[in-house]
């Protein structure tokens, strides 16, 4: 393989290796690691799935004798404590590496620097940080879960020029084209868990899983590795304060992959789907709540798809980290619907800043993508 | 001067040139000319401002008896009428020019193709349409009032990413960014006439002029000549069907530039400004109307700047070419201002449909420029 023989190339190497992981590692974080010994690849490997081997145990593996005196570059500290996996410092340790280089150090800080401290402790030169702000668009909404318990709140909406997402009779099917919903159906994808309501789910009978095959495409599209039995599809996780949820709609027809939010003692409609029970009242769900059980379920990405009022909720309560959205060249009027309730602003210094992120065509379309301004 | 010495690129050079008069040639068209002899530019000159010599007398007159056996590339048919100007296509055939090649032909249907058999019946050898699509950029307003008698409309609007222009009080200054502002300024700048509403102007106190030194700028950033003493305005046409200005607004600075649209038998407040007089009705005036009002003021591109029920009418009855929306990244809420006032819309079918010309950053704003598709 011809590459510069820098610590930087090595790093970068292992970043699209990590990327592997992509639409899979959740709950973990994507990660990979290269083992290289004068000048030569001598192992790499990335982690693809929860509960199979980390990205330094693939590399260690493919280089056996030769990673003795050999550097290893993972993008992330190796691990030290023992999960299903034994700690991948030791891994590291075991076989003799004589220096490490890591791309950010471990987010979470109860563990962070411990893999460091473990291999210094052995002998082992040991550089960090030298890709951080690459790493770190690896692992988002890990990196968020990790530092504040809550996962990465991505807010998706489909508007037409002048922000307008349906008629005034709820007609809306379809304000953007295909290519922009397969790239909706990519995002899903990627997430540990799509966020939607209970209107939405009777209302637009929508589904919120992946469905390549309806846009012409496989599960490999997104992303599902070839060893999978069928591809991973994200948890979809309904809000229904008001258990107007019968059982009967589309999105039951996946049980096993659907999470329903309930108020204290209510049942879900049918058995065998996971509840989360959360406090209900005249203002909906507590969000913050919401978040913190989100994080529980062990999310770092969730994806937003929902209506005005509670997209609104989400916004105004400073709990979005992005917004994604998918615009038409299109005009429908001031009779439609808007894009958010938000509370009544008197001055302009209230208006809320974002920042583009950002700006695509896709198809006939736009994908704005814009963060919060902190 | 070093280029490819073909008719294309000797044509995009006479672009160029013509582009000198972007902001000055109202209500004539932009047009460029080169000579070449001998593979090697003998003339060259620009359309700069109406009442002067036309693009081709003053490359002409620089190649004086170097023009004779001299091919000449010119962005527009020369023109076969006497007007403020002698028939450049009699100056060509005057000077011996032995070719002419031509970048499209004069878009009026009542003298195209008069100025290229002039020249052929002279026995000069006319190649024509060799820069077409290039060339009618250089004058989509000119060229659409030639055909049609309108001028070309180009609606702008400031909104926020969820299309809203104000708050429910009124307030909108500022949504968009100083620079965002100052490139409106721009549009303003080429456009012969900015057109807006009595309300835009009692209730914001808008002047619709140019005004570079408010951006840290200068006449010449806005294209004005510096043979000119100050800088030209478009003129500012202001309808006014209620009567409702009083001559203190800040717009009537300049009465010069100023022209109102009045009921029929309404009087100006002041004197000594000009104006249109169309019939009003329950429904405001008729814009067809006033569109060709203002293909009669020999206006080739209009640039309109108004609130959502004036902008929605122009809109809904389709007279809008263009629409240039610069876009905050910010929010507003569902009880800010909507940009566009339709008529209720029941089927997505409905939708007013149109394409993205342009997509362009503009400080930590978007430009968002969309034509409508016919």
């Amino acid at each position: 393989m011809n590459m510069p023989a820098t610590d930087q190339g090595w790093i970068t190497h292992a970043i699209v290796l990590a990327e592997k992981g992509w639409y899979t590692t959740t709950p973990n974080p994507r990660v990979g690691c290269v083992i290289v010994k004068d000048g030569t690849i001598v192992g790499e490997g990335a982690h693809l799935k929860a509960g199979q081997p980390h990205a330094e145990i693939y590399a260690l593996q493919a280089a056996g004798d030769r990673a003795r005196g050999a550097t290893a570059y993972v993008t992330l500290e190796p691990c030290s404590h023992t999960g299903r996996t034994g700690p991948c410092a030791q891994a590291l340790i075991d076989a003799g590496v004589a220096r490490v280089v890591i791309g950010m150090t471990d987010p979470n800080p109860k563990v962070s620097g411990r893999g460091i401290a473990m291999l210094e402790a052995a002998g082992i030169a040991v550089e960090t940080d030298v890709a951080k702000a690459e790493c770190e668009m690896l692992n988002p909404g890990f990196i968020k879960r990790m530092i504040t318990g809550a996962p990465r709140i991505t807010l998706k909406m489909a508007a037409s020029l002048d922000g307008r997402t349906a008629l005034a009779n709820g007609a809306s099917q379809w304000i953007t084209s295909d290519v922009a919903r397969a790239d909706v159906h990519r995002f899903r994808a990627e997430s540990c868990a799509v966020l939607s309501s209970a209107e939405s789910v009777i209302v637009d009978k929508a589904q919120m899983n992946v469905r390549p095959e309806q846009f012409g495409m496989t599960a490999a599209d997104f992303g599902s590795p070839e060893t999978d039995n069928g591809m991973r599809q994200p948890d979809r996780v309904i809000l229904d304060g008001r258990c107007r949820l019968t059982g009967e709609e589309p999105i039951f027809n996946h049980p096993e992959s659907l999470v329903l939010v309930l108020p204290p003692d209510a049942e879900p409609p049918i058995q065998g789907v996971r509840t989360l029970h959360l406090d209900y009242g005249v203002t909906g769900f507590d969000l913050t709540s919401l978040l913190a059980a989100l994080g529980q379920c062990e999310y770092n990405d969730v994806w937003v798809e929902t209506g005005a009022a509670l997209a609104g909720a989400f916004v105004s309560e400073q709990l979005v980290d992005r917004m994604v959205v998918y615009m038409a060249p299109k005009l429908m009027g001031h009779h439609s619907r808007g894009m958010l309730g938000l509370p009544m602003m008197t001055k302009m210094d209230d208006v809320l800043q974002l920042e583009w992120q950002s700006i695509d065509t896709i198809g006939p379309d736009l994908r704005l993508i814009a963060k919060f301004s902190k």
